[in-house]
């Protein structure tokens, strides 16, 4: 990869975004909700997440795979629970509409719960609870994406790399924030290693033929990815299927059929979101004992917390600008036109 | 260990736990509750839940630490928000006694949960929330245990085993359930090797000095046990901390002293269980769909469900009575006196 050589401000990378959005055809709210996403991914160092993925975005966009003037349909169904039909778009518009529902809700019921069916998700997940942290409440968030995991035991991939994050408050300091595929590592990051010609350490994934690999082009080429931790990362992916699928009304990892849409590259499943509202536990107290439980990981010797190299990477963007490489630059400014 | 020699009906075994509880100084409630877990965990093979236990709950019941006839109380917060304080007693009568206000909120409001704490939790996590399922929801629950797992990059132990469960129903088979400590091993598992003279699989655990050992006993005196999956499983430990203690006001595993109860065994600290209903969804098809991922789980090659054993094991108990070793039935009647 060559060596980075652009800093611009976040605003300006949004910005530009924004415009290959609208360019490829989103409507200026789905571009502006995809743009921020994309931005933070990149200004928080998550590059697999990032400006990379802009290509993809262009080109599932251009397949018509993806409805990127879709109008989100809410629905108020019960006292805690949110129903979004996001009509073929993308999941991020569905949420940004049904957000303040939800967040109504689960401060008033203590529990509430989104469910988006019928929606793309191609991006990170830690940007979609981290705001809930910010507000003072906890956030679980599933999405699950498109074949390309073996469950543990069987021969075939079926599962997707089926993502779990959690964000909470900790006073006086960043909330508390992971978002973990439930496969072994990313399929960007796979995507990443394979550009960069590196090998994988082993256990992630496995070649065409069902072997064991640490090639990460022989993944990319028919091959498949593990779950992370054996049976035990296979269950946790299992469950994202039947949260965020069978519980939502959306398609499982393995039923969406892309064949006519050539340059399709983004997953037509579900999300699901669970907020809640810690002011209703017992003296109210959670972002105190949030930040005691940081102050007890540190003591026994814990030099970073879970998602705290985005924090860091976070102050660095915003001191010396984005960071872009010039191969990233010249891609933005073409897809731009 | 022993040959089998003992089968028993799971009715008697369950009345003979429930008079070893209530002889060492449980509530025939508390005893009814305890009873029917340990049993439901001996029949259904789950043995490091199951009889083994019994010796050890006597010694906590006597020790003074946990208090077997305590009255739970429940609080109704919000419309789904429900809290039991357990006063210091088990989480399992906790539950019971707030089990009919939470699933009505689940019913009605689509999501509900339910923070226990002030609660010692000694047992499976399966039998809470297996339940649920049967009545057609969907149920999540953690609990946090005792300091003896190493936060992955820390040098030493804070969190607890700290399990993750979730059931969920499957049209015309068993619901789906999984229980799985965020340890690579439970606390359980390694007591049972201990005690058979085996050694552990690799990355399991740390002797005293924190380097790797796959002996049990190493682990046992003074030494913890690791995440699984790395910091992926660690991350997960972490949350089962702030879910099940920062917001049931519970207890951390590191928090509670039990030097002035010696026999102490059980964890005093929290629980979370949240239920959802999945009629709320789309279509209300949820358990067709569930049932639908399992017929492609085994499609691809998936020779056994997550929990599936279990079940496989109840049927055989319910032919053949629930087995109990010679030296373990020797031991419970000794407690039973």
């Amino acid at each position: 990869m060559s060596a980075p050589v652009h800093h611009l401000p976040f605003a300006d990378l949004e910005v530009l975004l924004q415009q290959i959005f609208e360019r490829h055809g989103t409507s200026a709210e789905v571009a502006r909700s995809l743009a921020y996403n994309c931005a933070s991914a990149q200004r928080d160092g998550a590059h697999s997440h990032g400006v990379f993925r802009m290509p993809a975005y262009v080109s599932t966009l251009n397949s018509g795979w993806v409805d990127g003037k879709a109008q989100p349909q809410v629905e108020d169904v019960a006292s805690g629970y949110v129903r979004v039909d996001a009509q073929g778009g993308f999941a991020q518009p569905a949420l940004a509409a049904a957000r303040e529902l939800l967040v109504s809700k689960a401060r008033s019921a203590g529990i509430a719960v989104l469910a988006i069916h019928n929606s793309h998700h191609f991006a990170a997940l830690w940007p979609d609870v981290e705001p809930f942290a910010e507000e003072g409440l906890v956030a679980l968030s599933v999405v699950n994406s498109m074949t390309c995991v073996v469950p543990h035991g069987a021969q075939q991939p079926l599962f997707g790399t089926n993502p779990i994050a959690f964000a909470a408050p900790c006073a006086g300091n960043d909330p508390i924030v992971f978002d973990m595929a439930t496969s072994a590592i990313a399929h960007g990051d796979v995507q990443i290693a394979a550009r960069k010609g590196e090998l994988l350490p082993e256990g992630m994934g496995v070649d065409s033929a069902g072997e064991p690999t640490c090639d990460p082009k022989a993944i990319l080429a028919g091959g498949a990815l593990l779950p992370f931790g054996g049976h035990k990362g296979s269950a946790l992916s299992m469950m994202v299927e039947l949260l965020a699928a069978a519980l939502t009304g959306g398609n499982f990892s393995f039923e969406f059929d892309w064949s006519q849409h050539p340059g399709a590259k983004t997953p037509w499943t579900g999300q699901l979101i669970i907020v809640i509202d810690p002011a209703k536990s017992v003296g109210n107290r959670f972002a105190e004992r949030s930040r005691e439980l940081v102050r007890q990981m540190q003591a026994v010797g814990l030099q970073r917390m879970p998602g705290e190299r985005r924090f860091r990477e976070r102050e660095l963007s915003a001191r010396e600008g984005v960071m872009v490489t010039a191969e990233e630059w010249a891609g933005l400014q073409a897809l731009a036109g």
